[in-house]
């Protein structure tokens, strides 16, 4: 039975640099690529907040989409700005600035409607704003996180707290080993589980993502899944790709009859699937190019790359 | 029907140097490695040389396993020592020394017994001597080789006369960009088929490996595969570990009734176990302590990481 997702995260207006190209005020934002993701496989409920120079364009087509917009807030002032320049390969990347405007003063209220959703995504933001998420939440099925370096470092416990009521953590590598000064993926993952959560997810950028379940009352039924990134010879801006990644993951799951290890492993490959086409153009263009045919197609190619 | 594989690699003894460890003159070189990881597998003769300092004990060793060791050259001198510290985290490395000692004047000599072996694999020694050995060789059905940064850098001509005559080319990732000049993976490996090789290995370390097939008569035919390393906690020394993965890689291979992309891919998921194991130890240790039912299980556990 489909379900719905409600996600809290950035809404932005980027300006990117890569090698080849410079882009200035492209929309951006975790909530923003989280929810074209998602939407391709259920409904999107979004909460975030916009400036009022965020382009009503934008707005138009995402409600084309299966997005519910009531939690988008729009305020007068200017959108959260996120400034980066790409490294030669696009695998690394700088923060030039980040101008945080309309979303300083971001306290997520989440909609009547939104307080029942089973899926859960909360973006990449302040520790304490998921938490009061949380909080504004009746009983949700299935809660999963997004977090990055600076909450690691300055706010772990508040963070620590978030994680421990949540059902699943997305992390890239270098998150995890910030996280549990572990660098093996596998004695980080361990050290996380025995905090308690059962789901993590390690994302390795180009070279795809592991899926790791931590049974507490039967650690034989503990797994291990990984699936590799689909090879596209057309990158162009990773930005967005982690959260575009995400909305497939939870799309796909909120989809599915029931929250088991092998819809998991099937969601984990949308995930990588839908990061690979966010890649392929700067901001969300690819994601508002493609259809689910599209998706269907690389998901068949990456099984089979994967398969014996 | 198991056939053998002949392999022209190093015999060295290394000083290694990790974060937790450093160890002096323990045995290693690229034949060595590919050898007893081969073995499990298939019957392998290996050419090399040693000096007269080579620990008869690692002979007597060598001995017990499926490896034939007429083309081992034992000569007057000191074994090749490559010094090399690791950084912290295993994933990169300093060469801090390398003495040729008696592998400087070394110049393959193929043993008739071998000269109709239809496997073979070049290890990573200068592309002049490995065509030596091909044009020793009366016509092998399968050649694979390995290479380097300073033979792609500095004998680029040579070596592209190696990999047209080959059927397999097993490089890393930075291998690939200094060869093709692209970053991006699936352009880099594209480039590469155009020269005429038809299959090729991406070696990722950590993350896993590619094997890519074009076919110039069908190009429908054309494929790539994906194997995920073996996630080990226990990672101690990565010398040797793309060896382990060839030997592991062509061993199989060998084994199996014929040639194609099936058996191929099977070929790529046992590299990556051989990997996994040599690492857990320094030196060729761990790979002395295993046998082919730890292999199997390590085999079942992979596949079952990277299917759905």
């Amino acid at each position: 039975m489909k379900q719905a997702v409600t996600v809290v995260g950035s809404v932005a207006l980027d300006d990117i640099e890569t090698d080849v190209s410079q882009k200035t005020d492209v929309v951006g934002g975790s909530a923003i690529y989280f929810s074209i993701s998602g939407s391709f496989f259920s409904k999107i409920e979004m909460v975030g907040v916009a400036g009022t120079d965020f382009p009503k364009k934008t707005i138009e087509e995402l409600k084309k989409y299966d997005i519910d917009l009531e939690g988008l807030k729009l305020q007068e002032g200017k959108t959260f700005k996120w400034g980066g320049r790409y490294h030669s390969g696009l695998q690394k990347r700088d923060t030039l600035y980040t101008h945080l405007n309309v979303f300083k003063n971001f306290s997520p209220n989440i909609p009547d409607n939104y307080k029942n959703t089973p899926y859960v995504f909360l973006g990449n933001i302040q520790p304490e704003l998921q938490l009061s998420v949380l909080n504004q939440l009746e009983s949700p099925e299935f809660v999963a996180l997004d977090t990055m370096n600076l909450w690691i470092n300055e706010k772990r416990e508040k963070l620590m707290k978030v994680i421990k009521r949540s059902d699943l953590l997305i992390i890239n590598d270098e998150e995890l080993t910030d996280l549990t000064e572990e660098r093996n993926i596998i004695k980080g993952v361990r050290s996380l589980h025995q905090e308690g959560i059962k789901y993590i997810i390690i994302k390795k950028g180009q070279h795809g993502a592991y899926l790791s379940h931590f049974s507490t009352s039967d650690q034989k039924d503990s797994s291990l899944f990984y699936s590799p990134a689909f090879p596209t010879p057309l990158p162009k801006d990773p930005t967005g790709a982690g959260d575009s990644f995400a909305g497939g993951f939870m799309g796909y799951l909120a989809s599915c009859d029931e929250i088991n290890f092998t819809n998991m492993k099937k969601a984990l490959v949308y995930g990588n699937i839908m990061g690979s086409f966010s890649i392929e153009e700067f901001s969300i263009k690819k994601l508002l190019q493609i259809d689910k045919k599209d998706i269907e197609e690389r998901y068949k190619k990456l099984r089979k790359i994967s398969t014996i």
